[in-house]
């Protein structure tokens, strides 16, 4: 591969904020950046050397974008892996690398992955129709999910009843435990192709009972020490038998009785590593860079406590954004503002996120409550 | 003004390595982002909305091009500042404002500017003309400045007696005191339209005095806490003074009897400050985006000490540029490189920087020593 700078291009599929994030950082590296994503108005569009509207399913799009490239990484993994595997065929560097994309595109092969590499998950079985799911007789309540394009909540259905058949998902997918979690977790591992494996700390969601939802991201979590370590050494091992170089953001559930389960995989820059940014002695994209490029992995080390936000379309709006609240959340010392260029908002549309730092955590939290409260996205 | 967010076009005179970082923190905050610059391979020019290769001297091109923008900010003082000045009357928001702009691109006005305003600076005296120099009888050494157009220690000269007078400018000048200086400082300020005003803490400058060049930048100084408090109040009293909006970087000298004066002005982000984007709260780039959208200022504080390497072509190499060392650098926890995205290197050329960030300062210097020695521009 051709030395990372100067003259490297560097391809990217997907150019939502994943990727506008990625860029930021890659600026400080002189590599030529081409994006690919099927938006024409997609957040990457005015931020590097050459963007390309097209199919990131389609094979002749993916495969004709990558062979302009010398190395290829996704911000995304719903991307046509037949493609990759080719353009690896011919020269091209991919990362990460194809067989890995089309494992976690697949919730089943992950879940097999998981049980053939000892890595703790909820128990499952593989679903391939309607019909034997309805003659599984698996206990009521399970979890339903979709094998393939799951995104953000898409493709899960609680199963709680009989009834609730009706409803079901009718192509493959898998039926797992409906586990009682006390938290998600998460922890981001890069790896680069010298073998050197890097964990960013573990992370924890701050769940709101009342709204039933994710409330915001709390770095470092501070769970007891065992915890992190038994986390970060599955997020390790799993890096490591997967032979995987760049990021993998590892989601786990932390159930009732202290066991970590793993959920599931992203190898990519993740929703659970923003924070980075300005939290960690380097980002997660700084270290997606240094992991593709097979240069020295950053310290990961936090450097203060750091809660994310998510900022979230407005419910009942669509349209045009329009931003409240900026001022007086930029008054309080320690917000950071990432808006992700999106030019329409609709409901619970990803907007943008704001990291809050501060040394005093329970100030971190106040603060994280108040932006909530504070900053709004309406149309 | 426009909503800082959202469609606000933001148009930027120089597409220089000062307006590349500028763009990377103002992507967060979905501002339109337009570039002047004469050079059509400008590190910006992937990078914004719209770039547009131009003089920023000519009075048609500026004003032409701040047009279509709705605020407008420079990363170099040389330009058509009639044509900002028209602007202004019309509408468009200029920060910092022309006048000020004029008054600086001048080192006599400048100078006035300090006499009349208390600011402790070198004697002086304007010459008109180097017939008026060679008759004013001043002591030798002294210093001789060109008004107009010095950078980057060009338009500089050291008289030394009689027969040096044969080489001395031509043009409008400034003689100075020659200052048997102790320490080169600075302080960057900044101040909104609300009229907050904050400073960044005081930086020093690592003087080699075998090479005779400054060899890297300190933050924060460790010098006495009454030399920062007295170089920001300096800081802060012409920032009032100029009423100016956006940052301005005050470089100062430290003379052996521990007096403060002020060398010069640059209204705009500044070389003095690149530390601050991995080792301060908010960087000075996050700071001049607050203060010309007139949001609340950003907390300043140092997060940890941070040197400054400026990464310069190297003697003897002229052409498309190669890295060595890169890898070596990154080895090292908490060094950051950024490029600047310039193809062609000559010798002292600015091509990039390096930010080392340690809690132990002296391993801080090692690691910079180091980075010193290892990375090296060639063609």
């Amino acid at each position: 591969m051709k030395a990372f700078y100067g003259d490297l291009k560097l391809g990217i599929l997907g150019g939502g904020q994943l990727g506008r994030m990625l860029i930021q950082q890659a600026i400080n590296y002189n590599v030529t950046i081409k994006v690919l994503d099927p938006d024409p108005e997609a957040p990457c569009r005015k931020l590097c050397d050459e963007f390309t509207a097209g199919s990131l399913g389609d094979y002749e799009t993916v495969y004709n974008f990558g062979k302009t490239v010398d190395l290829l990484t996704i911000e995304i993994e719903k991307v046509n892996v037949d493609a990759l595997e080719q353009l690896e065929k011919e020269g091209v560097v991919v990362y990460p690398q194809p067989r890995i994309i089309r494992l976690i595109q697949d919730k089943g092969l992950q879940k097999q992955f998981f049980k053939e590499n000892d890595i703790p998950t909820a128990d499952f079985q593989i679903i391939s129709s309607i019909e034997q799911l309805k003659q599984s007789h698996i206990p009521f309540p399970y979890i339903q999910k979709l094998r393939r394009d799951g995104y953000d909540g898409k493709g899960v259905y609680k199963v709680t009843d009989e009834a609730a058949l009706d409803k079901a998902f009718t192509a493959p997918s898998l039926v797992e435990k409906l586990i009682d979690f006390e938290k998600e977790i998460a922890v981001i591992v890069a790896r680069n192709d010298n073998g050197e494996v890097k964990c960013f700390p573990m992370v924890e969601m701050e769940f709101n009972p009342e709204a039933n939802l994710v409330e915001f991201l709390i770095a470092p979590s501070m769970l007891p020490f065992e915890i992190h370590q038994e986390a970060e050494n599955i997020a390790k091992r799993i890096a490591e038998s997967l032979k995987i170089v760049g990021l993998l953001a590892v989601e786990m559930f932390l159930d009732k009785h202290g066991r970590i389960l793993v959920n599931e995989l992203a190898p990519r820059p993740h929703n659970s590593g923003h924070q980075t940014i300005e939290g960690n002695t380097v980002s997660q994209f700084e270290q997606h860079l240094r992991a593709i490029f097979n240069q020295p992995l950053g310290n990961t080390d936090c450097l203060n406590n750091a809660i994310m936000v998510n900022v979230l379309g407005e419910a009942g709006y669509e349209g045009p954004a329009v931003y409240q609240g900026i001022e007086k959340i930029l008054n309080k010392p320690g917000v950071y503002i990432h808006l992700y260029g999106k030019a329409l908002t609709k409901p619970f549309r990803k907007m943008g996120h704001v990291t809050i730092v501060d040394a005093d955590r329970e100030k971190a939290i106040e603060k994280a409550r108040f932006v909530q409260a504070t900053l709004k996205v309406i149309a």
